[in-house]
């Protein structure tokens, strides 16, 4: 597959006027491929071919869809090393993390088209009429349906598995409506194979031009001008808190308002029990430090804050943290301006009076490395600064000092809501822990103990997702297969003559769905 | 149970200084009872006590809180004829549609009972773990937990099943959510009746305080700071499009926003076919009549737009109609504010000069009475004229004359999203009902075919919801089974010991729950 840096329409490749290029990060330099800067026009296009796909898209039998979603997988992995090497040069991520996301990438795909066959998605649910009853009851049968077409932003930090075909976009095709990806500009190139691969599987599943649309490009005004489109139902977003609100402010103000589905801002907290920390202390400091250090901390699962009582327990953790810091060295970041970004956070708590440094990772002179970072406060000082609670992009992290177990729950109680929340104890600690794990629920989508946040299972009872700002709708999950049902909608059909009734509904049960009739699920 | 204008602050009674009387419509003139206007200190006290309530409240066993609705039910029963009275004295609706709706009240209450004990709606989800794997897999267990404390407000068109106890508050309740009830300013004597069944059923069960409360007042500021309360996480909503959008826009600008679920405005287009028109045109003007006047057609569901192609069978079926619409009695609407509302809008349409009227209801000097009004205007003057569309909440409807079934689809197609969507069709007008029906399930949460849109049943199929403007999000439903998952969210539990799982999730499934495991429901 070649790049040459079009806007992808459908099955149509574009051609622009202004062109960005992308920057490898581990040089700073940037990169020979030019890519075009899709315009609002550009926006428009792919918008209304999204729109004239939904009828036949959308009501397309399930198995069809997950010959589709598997061929999407297939086609990615028959792009082959290009795809790593584009994605290393544009990312700076490494060989074997890359290897994995591709795999992590292909399995959601194929994880959807399960999904997809065992139908559980379409929820169908039949009351049937009683026409003896006073008064009689129609004949009343529901099926979720595609919310319509969705935008999905690319994510910085995951090129592949949440970026073009990535989760949001996997679970929306899913869901039956059509897809218009706004690239990441950090990646364009791996976009752009990704894209083209979508669009090879598209068209030889035969599915309608539109199904997907690929838009390069650099502007937030291209963002916000996708979200306003009013063919656009949904949006799918990984991002930071202040683009994510952004997006939720453009949808917001449309004349019809639509969701989005924004994952933002999560700071992770670990709350370490005093057994755990007397009984091993120092491989809770090493494990923390490789959960922090994992690709540079630009997870969005980052153990940001560490809360724990004072003494010398904690203090052996963070020595033991502090050496596994020193032991690494400095990883490229994803892009010089979240390295800036970074470097601007780790000054701020560095300049910050209530915080304390503890500890620092290796600096280098070469661009865009991420020298880690850990600090420490104290309990009443992360409760007086909100600065304090705010997510650092990359490997910083807070120890939060506590007097005692009253103090540990008064943090907590603080938080903000979280995508995760971990709790570090041994048997000894059940009863505090029994106490804390109801608060750290209703504070996170994913509770976890004796283990890190970073790496996330993609499986049915997976949710990363959490209440604001971890994301801006805390009933939904964006890894799973629940993520599908941010794309659907339920709709009854009352009285409606069997024929006429989408298949999912008929009275033979063609697709030979799982259904709940008068309330029970058949067997 | 005696009527004396409190607040309830959870089982407290609080008096006031500022009150106000409610009106009977069919006089004009106010009631005897003077009500307190609760302030912004109450709502702070009730949310207060909602959030202190929640971690025993949501972690009931789900038969506990079965038990609670089913007692709230029973409660509402026991209050005996004083309901009746008391509601048909600040409503103006007869009887029998009263006892009507108290049976579908308690109907509702006991259906999310059934469904508590069920099951389902937990959602419990295990992957285990997989520790050969490699990398090995965590213990993935998922379960919906309840949102948070909810604010209710108490629709004006049903006093009883979409007020104080109400669909709202029985699914937030059911969901494990404490419910904060802002009353319907029109009805409170039958709001603080309900409010103490409610409460009396609460005590009975040994629900912690602060499990419900209940706020009378008649100014916009109290449901604004309710819904600002940050203690609130979700709000439910039944009334007028300005309302519900006045509502979500405070719930946005929180530093923390929550969903409203607002069911706002909907004209619930009937699309009369030609061979429909051609044999049955009487029969259809008088079943339209009847639902245009239904409980003076304040009904979220009322028919407010008629499409159809021009032609005999179409003036035949408006004869009809008004020969209907001239026989019944102009029937007392629910409040003064409501009647002068219709009022203008009927005038509206009068000195509309793109609509001209078809015929008109009786008219009589009684104070509040409904006097129905059929327009007619040209499918070019309606997708021209915004303002058609809008719904005129009340007994007046639209008959857009069409040229051919491309202008039925071209008007189809320029509707805002509604509740409902109905077809009338004979089996001659099979293909044109095949054209149109996924036209009308793009627009609509209930596509229904040779029936009436108002009557909406409460099962697990029924959706009453739809896209904007209808609700504010047309992911959900607020009448059905479905209901309850407004005010869910999912939560992962990754390796917690088993001791200290919800017993949701325990291995040994206490609550006998339907689960799945790996993918697969549980036989």
């Amino acid at each position: 597959m070649t790049i040459d840096g079009s806007i992808l329409i459908g099955a149509r490749a574009v051609r622009c006027s202004a062109t960005f290029h992308a920057v490898n990060p581990a040089t700073g330099e940037a990169l020979p491929q030019a890519y075009c800067e899709a315009t609002a026009e550009d926006v428009a296009q792919a918008c209304a071919l999204a729109e004239a796909a939904i009828p036949l898209f959308a009501a397309l039998e399930p198995e069809r869809r997950a010959q589709f979603l598997e061929a999407v997988a297939d086609a990615i992995v028959a792009i082959g090393d290009d795809l790593i090497t584009t994605a290393m040069a544009e990312t700076g991520l490494p060989r074997a993390r890359l290897e994995n996301e591709r795999g992590r990438t292909t399995g959601q795909l194929r994880m959807f088209a399960s999904e997809l066959r065992k139908g559980e998605w379409l929820d169908v649910t039949i009351d049937p009429a009683l026409p003896e009853r006073a008064p009689p009851r129609a004949d009343l049968r529901r099926m979720n349906v595609a919310l319509g077409p969705v935008a999905v932003f690319g994510a910085s930090n995951f090129p592949l598995a949440f970026s073009v075909a990535g989760g949001d976009t996997a679970s929306a095709l899913a869901a039956g409506c059509p897809v218009v990806v706004k690239g990441h500009p950090a990646h364009p190139g791996t976009g752009e194979l990704v894209a083209r691969a979508v669009l090879a599987a598209a068209a030889a599943c035969g599915l309608p031009d539109g199904t997907f649309s690929f838009l390069p490009g650099t502007s937030n005004d291209l963002g916000a001008a996708l979200v306003a489109d009013p063919r656009i139902k949904a949006a799918g977003f990984t991002g930071s808190r202040s683009g994510g609100l952004a997006l939720v402010a453009v949808a917001a103000a449309r004349s019809e308002p639509i969701p989005v589905f924004a994952e933002m801002s999560s700071i992770n907290p670990v709350v370490l029990l005093p057994q755990a920390l007397a009984s091993r202390a120092e491989a809770l400091g090493t494990g923390f430090a490789g959960s922090l250090m994992l690709g540079a901390g630009q997870f969005c699962t980052n153990p940001g804050v560490v809360i724990a009582i004072d003494g010398p327990g904690l203090d052996r953790f963070v020595a033991s943290a502090a050496e596994a810091m020193a032991a690494a060295e400095p990883p490229v970041m994803l892009t010089p301006g979240i390295h800036a970004n970074y470097a601007a956070g780790v000054a701020a708590l560095d300049a910050n009076p209530a915080a304390h440094a503890l500890a620092h990772g290796q600096t280098t002179s070469a661009p865009t490395r991420c020298t880690a970072a850990l600090f420490e406060t104290t309990a009443a000082a992360f409760l007086a600064d909100r600065a304090l609670g705010h997510e650092v992009f990359g490997a910083a992290s807070l120890v939060v000092r506590c007097a005692d177990m009253a103090e540990v729950a008064q943090v907590v109680a603080g938080l903000e809501g979280q995508l995760s929340a971990t709790i570090h104890m041994d048997d000894a600690d059940s009863a505090g822990a029994a106490a804390l794990l109801p608060m750290l629920q209703a504070k996170a989508g994913r509770v976890l103990a004796n283990g890190w946040p970073t790496g996330v299972e993609v499986c049915p009872a997976m949710v990363h997702g959490g209440p604001f700002p971890a994301t801006s709708d805390a009933r939904t999950t964006s890894v799973g297969t629940l993520a599908m049902a941010r794309f659907l909608r339920p709709v009854c059909y009352q009285d409606i003559a069997d024929a006429l009734l989408p298949p999912a509904l008929q009275a033979t049960n063609p697709w030979q769905l799982p259904r709940t009739i008068e309330g029970e699920r058949e067997a």
